[in-house]
C-alpha cells in the first residue's frame, strides 16, 4: 500500500542539501537566506519567541529551538558535545522541521548542520551590511575552523569584501581554509598572529572554539571605525573579547534575553545598552552613525534565523524537488480508523 | 559519495511501524511498551522532566515534549488541530526522536501517531493492572474513536479483560470498533447508552473527543469497587467526568503539575490529594487498598511514556532492521572541514 500524499513529508538529507547549494549557487543561497532572515527580523513582533529548551548532561547539551509566526512553525534540534571529536564524531549536529501553523502538519524535515553554517554566515553578513564602514574591503578572520569559509564567502557575497586575512593558533586550520577558498576570487593572506591579521581590516571576525573566557581581541587591537563580528562567544563561560572592547563599541544583538546569558555581553552589567538588530533592519533604530564608531555584532544564533533558513529551503525544495518523500504521518482513510489501517497492513 | 555510518539515523515510517507491530505481535508490543514505561516510571527521579513547549494559534497547537535520563534523550512533536478533519487531515499527528545523551547524536527518528496510540493504551492497561479490582473481566468503552480498539486490546493483553461493552454517540464509530475487534477473542456488546455500557463493568474507560467540559460519567453511574480509566479529559477546558466522581475516587496521575492543568482534576482545588503512579509502580505508594474503593486514572499523557515507547522501538529496530537509514547528520572526514565536504560534493 502506497502512503497517500498527505502522509509524506519532504526530507532534505545532507546529500540533498549539498546538491541544493551547488544547484542554487553558494552566493545566491547565502544571499537568499540573508534576505529571508532580514524579512523575518523586520516583522519581529509577529513571532512567538521561546527560549531554547535544553537538556544538560556532564558531557554536553541537547537543545530544541522553536519559533513560530502566524503561518509557520519551526524548530531545530541541536547538540553540543565537545568530547565527540575524540571518537570521530561532530561536536555539533543539527536537524530541523518546518510546519504549517494552520494544520500542524510538518512541511519539511531537513539536516541543519550545513544549514546552520550557512545561516550563521548569512546573519553575520547581513549585520555587517548594515553596520560595517562604507567601502569595507578587508576582513580579518580569526579562527579558521568549520565556520570560517562560510563567513568569508558570505561577507564577499553580501558586503563586497575582497580581501581576507586569516589567523588560527593551528596553522593546519589556516591551510585548510586557504585551500577551500582558493577559487573564491578572494585575495587571501595567511597571518602569523591576530595582530597581523587585523592590519588594515575593516571587519574583524572572531570565530574560535575555545570553551572558556578567552581574549582573542584585546582593547588595543580594535581601532576606531571598524566592525567587529563576534561569532565564537556563544554560551555561558565562553567569550572572545576584552570587556574594554565592548565598552568602546555600539553593541548589536539578536535577542537580548538570550545574548545577555550566552554572548560577549555576559561580561557586562545586565542593563548595558544594546541595540536589537531587528530594529535596524526594520528602520526603527540606527545602525552605524559615524565613521569613527566601533560597531559590534555579538552573535549567538537565534531560533528565527533557523526558521528563516528552513522557510528558504522549503521554497527551494518546492522549486527543485531535491528531497526524499518520507512516510512520516499516519493517514488512515477515516481519521477515526487508525486501528483498521494497522489491521489492513498485516502481511 | 556514500554517507558514512555515523551520518545515518534509522527512520521508522508509518509503514515500518505497522510492519513492526505485525512482526512483534500487537499483544507483545503493548506488553513490551507497558514494561518499558513501568521500568522508566519506577526510576522517576532519574529523569529530567520538562513541561511541554507549546505554540498556539487560533486553530490549534504544536507541542514539543522532551524527556531525558542519563543515557537517553527523547522528544515528541505533536499537533492538535480539530478543524483538520474537514479537509481530510488528522487532528493529531506525531513523530519523535530518541538520542544518545553521551554524544547528542539521534539514534532513531520515528512516526509517533501509531506509537502514541500504542503507548497511551499500554499506559492505561499498566495503571489498570495496578489499580483495577481483582478478577476484573469486563470493561465499558465509552467513546469508540481512534484510541478505542487499542484500549480494548491492551486491557485484554495486560489485565485479562474478556468482555467489552461499547458506546459512542455515533453508532458508526461503534460499528467500526466492533469490526476491528471481531478477531480479538473479546466478547463484544454494542450498547445504546453509557448507562447500558457500564452495566456489570469493572473498568470504565472514557475516551471521547468532545472539546469541552462534558459529563460522560455522572455521579450515580459510578458504583463502588470499579476502576475509572479517564483518557479523554486531556487539555484545559476538556473534561469528561462529574466532579462528584472525582471526590469519591482515589485519583492517580502521571505528573501532577501537568495533570492539574490538563486532566479531570482541573475541576478540583489545586491541593486535592492525588497519588503519583510512579510511586505505585516503585512500590512506595499503595495502589488499590480495598474492594469498595473507586480508583481513577486521570490520564493526560506524559513525555516519559513517549521516551519509553521510543526506547522500546529502538531495541526492536536493532533486532529487526525495520527502518530506513536516513542521511540526517553531516559527517565530514575532518570535523573542521564542513566547507571542504560541501565543495567536494559538487556535481
Amino acid at each position: 500500500m502506497q502512503p497517500s500524499e498527505k502522509a509524506l513529508v519532504p526530507f532534505v538529507s545532507v546529500e540533498h542539501m549539498m546538491q541544493l547549494v551547488h544547484h542554487v549557487g553558494l552566493d545566491a543561497m547565502l544571499t537568499g537566506i540573508a534576505e529571508a532572515i532580514e524579512q523575518d527580523f523586520a516583522r519581529w513582533d509577529r513571532f512567538d519567541k521561546t527560549p531554547r529548551v535544553a537538556a544538560h548532561s556532564a558531557v554536553g547539551v541537547i537543545e530544541l529551538m522553536p519559533a513560530a509566526d502566524d503561518a509557520h512553525y519551526a524548530f531545530k534540534y541541536v547538540n553540543g558535545h565537545p568530547r565527540n571529536t575524540r571518537e570521530g564524531l561532530q561536536t555539533v549536529t543539527a536537524f530541523g522541521v518546518l510546519a504549517d501553523m494552520t494544520t500542524g502538519y510538518p512541511l519539511l524535515l531537513s539536516e541543519m548542520t550545513l544549514l546552520t553554517a550557512l545561516r550563521t554566515a548569512a546573519m553575520s553578513a547581513l549585520a555587517a551590511k548594515h553596520l560595517a564602514p562604507k567601502g569595507a574591503t578587508t576582513m580579518a578572520m580569526i579562527g579558521n575552523g568549520a565556520q570560517s569559509e562560510f563567513q568569508c564567502r558570505a561577507m564577499q557575497a553580501l558586503c563586497g569584501i575582497t580581501k581576507v586575512r586569516l589567523f588560527d593558533t593551528d596553522p593546519a586550520a589556516t591551510r585548510k581554509c586557504m585551500a577551500n577558498l582558493k577559487d573564491s576570487g578572494l585575495d587571501i593572506t595567511a597571518c602569523d598572529s591576530p595582530e597581523e591579521a587585523i592590519e588594515g581590516a575593516h571587519i574583524l571576525t572572531t570565530c574560535t572554539a575555545d570553551k572558556r573566557n578567552a581574549t582573542i581581541l584585546t582593547d588595543n587591537m580594535v581601532g576606531t571605525g571598524v566592525h567587529v563580528n563576534a561569532i565564537g562567544g556563544d554560551c555561558p563561560g565562553k567569550t572572545e573579547l576584552a570587556a574594554e572592547v565592548l565598552h568602546r563599541s555600539s553593541v548589536f544583538v539578536e535577542y537580548p534575553p538570550q545574548t545577555r546569558i550566552e554572548g560577549e555581553i555576559q561580561q557586562l552589567p545586565e542593563d548595558h545598552e544594546v541595540t536589537e538588530l531587528w530594529q535596524v533592519f526594520a528602520g526603527t533604530a540606527p545602525g552605524r552613525t559615524s565613521d569613527r564608531q566601533i560597531t559590534l555584532f555579538d552573535s549567538v544564533g537565534f531560533a528565527i534565523e533557523d526558521f528563516s533558513a528552513l522557510r528558504y529551503v522549503h521554497e527551494k525544495v518546492k522549486e527543485t524537488g531535491m528531497a526524499l518523500p518520507l512516510d512520516l504521518l499516519a493517514d488512515p482513510d477515516d481519521p477515526r480508523d487508525l486501528f483498521g489501517m494497522l489491521t489492513r497492513a498485516a502481511p
